[in-house]
């Protein structure tokens, strides 16, 4: 199905795309609960992490999925690139022999530029406020093993829309897998053209909560709120905050997820975040799946044979 | 015998699983000394070292030991953890996959912290002013290599033990094992509450080394001088240095042990270094076993697997 | 033939062993360029990468080159060394069971003198002003590449010759190789003991490249421009760009090398950049093949294990 050598995001998959990335991801955790979890599917593979802006998530999640799957994994996050251009940096890494080039960069699109430059697989880790897609199908297969199916599933995101590269790979995909897809924030942080990919946009959290079978809450960035884009934490509190009361309007086994870390009590009050409804560390492991399954998808394609 | 995950410190074991880590790494140091030094004792098994204070040498004994027993590691040395809790990190890394996480960080007491959080076998590096056990391993077991056996081995610390987690551990393991153990350095540097742990406290080292079969020294610490909490480094080379005239007081076949880096002529005098007595590089193989029988121990005890 | 443990330079190998290390970089290139580039010649051995210098482009190469041999790879760049000296450090490093230790050192002689206080077989990557073997020698792996033979070539290096590790490592390979070498360049950026090793040395690029079959250009290093070392950009332009004006005076199949990357228009002009004969990303593969090659030729001489 998948004929692509990269893998750039969400938005351009087509649900079956996702759905069978997602049924890979299943498999690799099996490999994951394992005791000995090497197995040989990528030995001999090289996978070069060029991250412009360092992360220890996802360089840790990468690293170990890699080495997981028996690869070798090169990092070269933070290393100081002199003033080489992505495109020489990029041609450098393929040129050494790299089947897979990792890049976390603070340019949209940067991702699909590099692939066009070099024959190793590029894998988008973050490209500004573009997308993160292991990040949303992280997010996509804990609701997959938590609800099942996606067909008519009322998935409610809740927070900060505008800087959140994760939030627009899931409104891009649950859309697409038949979800309905509710979306609310304050007004400054949310992205109008939303409604153009099928998610309904909502400026009141009780009414995007109606009934939701899944609540994925965003991270508030600090930095923004310093930049008087976002009303006050009170107000936030008051307004998005998933508590009891908010979540009287959702179903009873609604589930409420968090990328982490958590700002306690503002974006989610401390007796829901001990619950059971909420999912924060718990999910993590398949954030390692899902990046084994994408890696070893790519390299079934062929990565760093195909041009 | 060892029936924990954990490995913290030297203060909680018995004598008996000392000296069955001590026997495990001298099987480890044939391995060391092969041409083709990889055997598969810990073949897909995942090490992360998580380290909040940057070390050459431990990330070097660690990374060294766990790629000779066929672990794949990844190194989490100074990576920005955002705001992330050690709680938080340590979960993260757990639910990745990780088998051991070698944790070095600030805080006393951080690593058994750490491990009541996680699954995976936690490794204390260094912990505060606490303990650092494998250092205190290496020590031993280049003791037990010169000396054959601890039982009323006349064993001589010398210098700053109030910052000295190495000598804390050596005390009481030596104390443990059999050996007489003494203490000596500036009344500022000393820790009074060890002679609680069967240590005798000097303040004269002539009377600390008579007879001595061992003399450890510990490292000074410029900046805890420059804080005026030791005397001079011309106060300290009169009472402390060892030398020739100080040796008349030890055994003819005394050992000096120093952790290194040396200050020559104020820790030890150049030409006692220069001796054959002196040990300083030649048992820093010895720091290698000591990780890999740790690491091979915790997995035989099921590393990642028991909660 | 090549019996030494160590790999300083260019500029003590005889001609034999010069062009043994490009054959066997030869048939590196075939594992490269496999779909599964694992092989399992270095299996089991450890190489440390001891950088006192960051560089993202050797610190690929080597780490990809001792990965795609199977050793494994510890990487020491900017790691925090203390007050350790070269030599202490180097020792620790080979203590703990490393073949092979990667220098790059700020001090010219620092690999051969840290190869006399160790075991493992330490190979050059910069020290100093004095030679970076590998990088010269994927220039010479690509010279042959494409024009077969070394005899009576004529090969022109035009540029910044006192500062340039890979000249000096060119001029003292290819002379021995049967080449007939001419240098050129700004005067202030001469090293006129060139000419002791068989290169005639010009001011005059026209004179320099005449009937070349080969051209390779050096960087020019701002920060010496900004010393007043050397003549204005302008200046440079005029007398020691490579472009069509100048390409009259070589051969009709002159190929021209830079190593990257390049200053457009200054150092060579865009419309060469462009041409076909102009090799810049292209041999970078070359680079981990001939770093293959110096691995494996000292692991069979017994790296780690010979004195």
């Amino acid at each position: 199905m998948i004929r692509r050598k990269d893998f750039f995001g969400l938005k351009d998959m087509s649900a079956d795309d996702i759905r069978y990335v997602l049924t890979t991801a299943e498999t690799m955790k099996y490999i994951l609960n394992h005791k000995s979890k090497k197995v040989p599917h990528l030995q001999g593979k090289s996978v070069v992490l060029l991250f412009y802006m360092a992360s220890a998530r996802e360089k840790l999640s990468y690293e170990m999925a890699g080495q997981h799957l028996g690869a070798t994994v090169v990092d070269m996050t933070r290393e100081k690139f002199g003033n080489e251009k992505l495109k020489d940096m990029g041609q450098l890494i393929d040129q050494m022999g790299a089947d897979f080039i990792i890049l976390r960069h603070p340019m949209a699109g940067s991702a699909s530029f590099l692939a066009e430059n070099v024959n190793a697989s590029v894998i988008n880790a973050g490209d500004g406020y573009n997308e993160n897609p292991a990040q949303s199908l992280l997010d996509l297969l804990t609701i997959k093993e938590n609800k099942r199916s996606f067909q008519g599933l009322k998935v409610s995101i809740i927070g900060d829309i505008l800087h959140s590269r994760v939030s627009r790979s899931n409104i891009w995909a649950l859309t697409k897998l038949g979800a309905d897809v509710r979306v609310a924030g304050p007004p400054t942080l949310m992205a109008p053209e939303l409604e153009n990919f099928g998610a309904k946009v909502y400026f009141n959290a009780k009414e995007a909560v109606k009934d939701a079978d899944v609540i994925i809450t965003t991270k508030m960035r600090v930095e923004e709120h310093e930049k008087n884009t976002m009303p006050s934490f009170d107000e936030y509190k008051n307004l998005f905050r998933i508590d009891e009361n908010l979540l009287k309007y959702a179903k009873n086994d609604v589930i409420i997820m968090h990328p982490g870390p958590i700002m306690k009590d503002i974006e989610i009050s401390t007796k829901i975040i001990e619950s059971k409804q909420c999912i924060i560390n718990d999910h993590i492991a398949n954030g390692v799946a899902v990046r084994m399954a994408v890696l070893y998808i790519l390299s079934q394609v062929g990565g760093g044979i195909i041009g």
